[in-house]
């Protein structure tokens, strides 16, 4: 059976922020969509790299907007497969936004997104194992087993 | 104390999806990010209803895709307030796509965001109490309870 | 054979104007290309939910601006079937901006449009009679007869 | 008092049309609204051209779509005054499609505009007067007079 | 042989700049981007004219800008055929930037670009001979020989 | 004075090309506006990195397209700086085209562009000065330098 680290599904995905992808507030900031966007394309360059095939979101469960994003800054996205299950891969994305002529850089937002591989027909089939190498793997695995657990938990309530 | 319900925070956005909205597979669907960005248009419309005043995304705490939306139907959400903290305010926000010759109407999506009022000078500031009405606004508010201490109980774990 | 009254057609389509909708006036108004494209996309929802199948628009008749609509306002679009001929929909389409915050709301244009129903070949082909329900679907039933002898009576003249 | 004649307000748009302005029908077509949007642009080029200031659509008066434009052509739009009055000038686009590798082109819209002259302070004033000069240009200052006359009619008629 | 002059290949390509298409710099200039896809477009036009048939952009050789262009001006490009090799067309595009109101004009730009004629299967196809008549005509097509020579001459170096 | 390398100046822009890119043409292929828009950004991305302050774009001198991009796969962009004048900035942007799934990546395309850094006033200013290091930054700076001579050259001859 295939087997696959964090690190064959690396993804990366950047650009400038042009005015027309401003929200209207004062001072000029990205529109949140333009950032989910870019995060669901990051998300899913991963996956399909990691699966080796067509793979489609299942769910986005949960972004940070912790500081805002100004046009005309680069905004820089990385993502990475952090657990998987027999069909599904958890991943995560960091984004980044830079002051182009400062080099000053921030982390400002992070993704957690559940993708699932589809075969030709549409339907979902299996992906490589997981291995981890790194503590950081460990700890962002242990943290989606986390959500995974608490999401099914919530599924049975209703 | 100003008090509202969650009826006056109903916002609706409804759109066509066009060819350009699509994602690239076959049958012809419609690209993840655009979806999102409608969202979080329609809770910002929901947020800034209820508040009377600008609001920003916090956080989008959960988006479950159940199925695939085509380019040709139309796109309808629905967002209102569910509950509410000192300054911020928890979204729900359903998703309808239809067929439109049938008539065909499925409930695809559901997402969970979080915003909060800003005043003039960009600092978050209180939003009206709110009053529930219906056992659908009960049900809705204890589900957006138990994310939100979810949340925070995610966060002192780091 | 079929009957159907305006009620069976009523379309609403709504959204929020973005920067990059503006027109390049001060104070920032949304482009006029934007505003048709959105009436257009309403009428055609009107339509295809009207004849039960495809249509393709055949004319804009009429399109009043009375006041301008301005960045980061809702715009919202209702339009109906008030008049049929053998294959044709005569369509009128009604658009109110609102300033979110403060919830005032403003009926800004209207637009008198013709649609066509199209069959599998891409030929017109019968849409479903018309029952006039209120005194104000009589009244637009009436106006929009007008407009149709008007046309007709200019083709003539050429 | 300045004059002008309708060969001052010439004004042509001009575009290939791209896979991404389809509006999702079988073979592709061209999106009404992109064919609005364009003639909204091209009416204007006219009327701040004549009236040597900014202006504002008024009224969109009639849009005959006479027959589909596919992706891969060439549109052209010719706009020039026909009529005017105190502040509004009536104006009408001919809209061009191009089939490029063959040269075969069809006359596919006609458009009537209205739109009127807009001061800095953005109130109505004056235009510069039209004189007539060929047999089209009183051929076509006729049809805009009846279409004035008759909204006008309407207009009283409620 | 088929033979063709300049005169056949003209190209024009007119639109007026719109907000969406800003750079982000004061005062409000268009996005490089922006101009550089309509340059291709036109070029595209002049070269599937001349060929009467498909035709791909092979090599962008040379874009000078020489002054920025204004959101709200009229930019009109003009294409023309200058040299031909047997499946190859030399195509240059003149830029022209208007202040509408005002009707000042100015030539912004200059592009040469090189174009390959396709068949159907895509595989390169002859194109006509090139036929100059007027002085422009054989001043252009001896700037184009140069710069054909001296890029031959760069890929022998590596 | 200060000094710096081309890794001072190495810029990444890199996205996943989205159906609405598309050309028109079979196999879907990404227009040549959408590639030369990447291009521009992600070199002047360089500029401004290595200049530390704001710069526009002088000349595009030379985009070489070796073959189509297809819609569906990742295009990544990386830039530097390759030679300096007193002002201006010689960048070169290589262009990767990969099919995510199976990740085969191909060098597709190659282009030299010219940027001049801007002070607070909008006049041309000071870069720091390169310090080559590789025999690949040598060999880059060589070919630099023969193309700014040879653009020298031709504009002297008109």
């Amino acid at each position: 059976m295939e087997t696959k680290t964090p690190r064959h599904s690396e993804a990366v995905i950047a650009d400038i922020m042009m005015p027309h992808h401003a929200n209207g507030l004062r001072p000029a900031s990205v529109f949140g969509g333009v950032i989910l966007s870019m995060m669901d394309r990051c998300a899913g360059l991963s996956a399909v790299r990691y699966a080796g095939g067509q793979a489609t979101t299942l769910s986005i469960d949960k972004v940070l907007f912790k500081e805002p994003i100004r046009t005309g800054q680069l905004v820089e996205m990385r993502a990475r497969v952090v657990h998987v299950g027999r069909t599904s891969m958890s991943i995560m994305v960091d984004v980044f936004a830079e002051d182009i002529a400062t080099g000053r850089r921030r982390h400002t937002n992070e993704c957690w997104l559940t993708f699932v591989r589809l075969d030709d027909e549409g339907r979902p089939c299996p992906v490589p194992a997981l291995m981890l190498e790194t503590p950081e793997d460990h700890r962002l695995h242990a943290i989606a087993a986390r959500r995974r657990e608490h999401a099914l938990a919530e599924r049975e309530k209703g």
